[in-house]
């Protein structure tokens, strides 16, 4: 009965075209970061494109504010991740969990279990704060002096070291901007590597139990 | 009936002053190492401070001692915390589990779950740790001869290297006193950290277990 | 019963073949790797080794398929190990448990226990993961401009401190091909270790309470 | 009634002098190694303790394997740790866990909670890890061209960043037996600190839950 809300509703037609708008805000900041030579013209039209859709997506939080007739400090506590990805939307795509579940829930299909739900998730939150958070931070390196951090490819190659806190230091941020940035992910990081190999070894004892379990032994 | 005792009322009592007081302390210690500049008279002023707050501190600890009605060495072993920051009055506000129950109380609000306190907790004491130990090494390394952290901002993106495990290794402590409280700051990140992840892995499980209860089947 | 399958039987008789022949794969990936005088035609008997056994692989991959019964795509994800180490046949070893398996079985030896267990596997597969990113990675870097990574041994080297999360970065890629497979490396070994340190850590919980219990109170 | 058999007896009365003997190895070792203007012949006392010593774990060891009435492999195998420390007598204080329990029977006190005792096990181990694979890591690199370890002091802070994963990079070995010993020394590390950082996340959760329950409601 809880999905016949008007909450539940609103959330259940607006989770795919946000999804599908917090793609295009990531693409259109991946252009705006990376491609240095555009045109003045599309680069006012990225900017224009970001502005809007963070509009769009600031209106669907107090949408959703009102409809939970929840005060507004309350609803921020109860909807932390909401509220974190409506300031930060980069990290929008987040919210892939409930995404998952509408899909899953039209389908009927056979869902993976609990674990690898968990790591699935994990996983691709980590892939999304490392792609986001090179962008971030070559953003605010390029240029800068003294910067170890020349292309993007080294960005990515930075964020796939610091996310795993292996952490080689050939390449480091030097500005203060970036090493903010890097700060928020190495927090991030950890936290979701934690989530993922806590699942990989509950995973792995399950596989093995059940493996004792189904092999009887011989008369 | 424990709420009654002495040693109740006395920690009931004192909790939030000596929070304060622990705050202060740690505000009088930030000025002394990052104000070079500082007039001689502000600077004893901030030692002495210091050196006030720390009698108070252990004037608190001996009065808990009698109350507690225990022999000395038994008293500091069931109260290891305590008697950590006694001796090291920088991580006093570690003890802000007690206070943050104590304003809880009060209030009589709903609390939060089990592992968002453990998280809320162990991620408090990661920045406390962080940032007494930036200042702490920063004093130890400032003017030391191929010192690599030059400014504060560099202590602290070095602590938030170590702390995280990532270690780039750009900034590096040279002095034998920096290495050393850098050691004792790895030791205390690594378990802090690895009661974050923990407790972050256990609760995104449990939000995808309960995820899954609440969707019932359509008929 | 389900021992009797058409699908057991075929992995019953083949497991032990298919092991032995990736091992021959890795064996020749290494010596066309490291041995850089080998003589040309020596180099083509390498190169043609490995690509019959790949097809022997694939071969194996599509006769299962076949006996399972099961749509080309559910299969792949049902068998996902499987489908990876046939597009990575260096990864093949890392189908050791069901080979582990087949061989206690024979002996009818008391088996380890489970936490032994996930830990012997783990630490296989992370000793695999090592020796073959290790090869992988100094091919992509052998005569690179500015490559640190200068013998296999350094190779070796790089691959423990990166598997380890440790990263002192005196050696790291620097090409494009060597970075993708530390990425994957760092990935992989990143869940394996979580895996060996998470059994590890239950395990000796495990034997601390046993110890407890085992010893009796003195009358 | 296990207590009373020969191995138990056996054990009972060798674990103590045995420990002690296992600290002087490491004293030797240490003297050995730090002493660079050791007289030669003070050199050969040191050298001839250490085969002492190793001659009498190994008969301790051979003692034990008769007394248990086991084949040779099978008492290897369900002896696991101490074969280790048989072949490197340097870690032979890990076999302190007997040893604690032997002295807390003595004087019958409450013992540690569980979790606190395996975090007390996994930090000494951790320690004692540290120090003997700083003083064979010197021994290796003292003198090789291009080492970067100058000091035992630098071997100290090189072994605190490599256990604590951390590792900067500033300090790495450089000669193949230095880089062997530190890869042991990794692995070791990593399932010591997982069991520390397990053991203090399911001991904090303990505390937290703990606290819950004590305060009562107000009414």
């Amino acid at each position: 009965m809880d999905d016949d809300s008007p909450y539940a509703r609103w959330e259940q037609r607006t989770e795919i075209p946000l999804f599908l708008a917090s793609l295009l805000f990531i693409g259109a900041y991946a252009a705006r970061v990376l491609d240095v030579s555009m045109a003045s013209g599309w680069q006012r039209l990225c900017e224009f494109t970001m502005l809007a859709l963070w509009l769009l997506f600031a209106a669907d939080y107090l949408v959703r504010r009102h409809l939970s007739g929840q005060r507004f400090l309350r609803f921020a506590r109860t909807h932390f991740l909401h509220t974190v990805v409506v300031i930060l939307p980069l990290l929008r795509p987040l919210r892939i969990v409930p995404l998952y579940d509408a899909i899953q829930h039209r389908q009927g299909e056979p869902r993976l279990s609990l674990h690898a739900r968990v790591i699935a998730y994990a996983s691709l939150s980590t892939l999304l704060l490392g792609f986001t958070g090179a962008l971030a931070v070559y953003q605010q390196e390029r240029g800068a002096p003294g910067a170890t951090m020349l292309s993007f490819g080294d960005a990515v190659w930075w964020a796939a070291a610091t996310l795993s806190t292996v952490g080689y230091g050939d390449i480091t941020p030097v500005t203060t901007g970036g090493r903010a940035i890097a700060t928020v992910m190495m927090a991030g990081g950890l936290a979701l590597l934690g989530a993922v190999t806590g699942s990989f070894s509950s995973w792995l004892l399950q596989i093995f139990s059940s493996e004792s379990d189904r092999r009887p032994p011989e008369s």
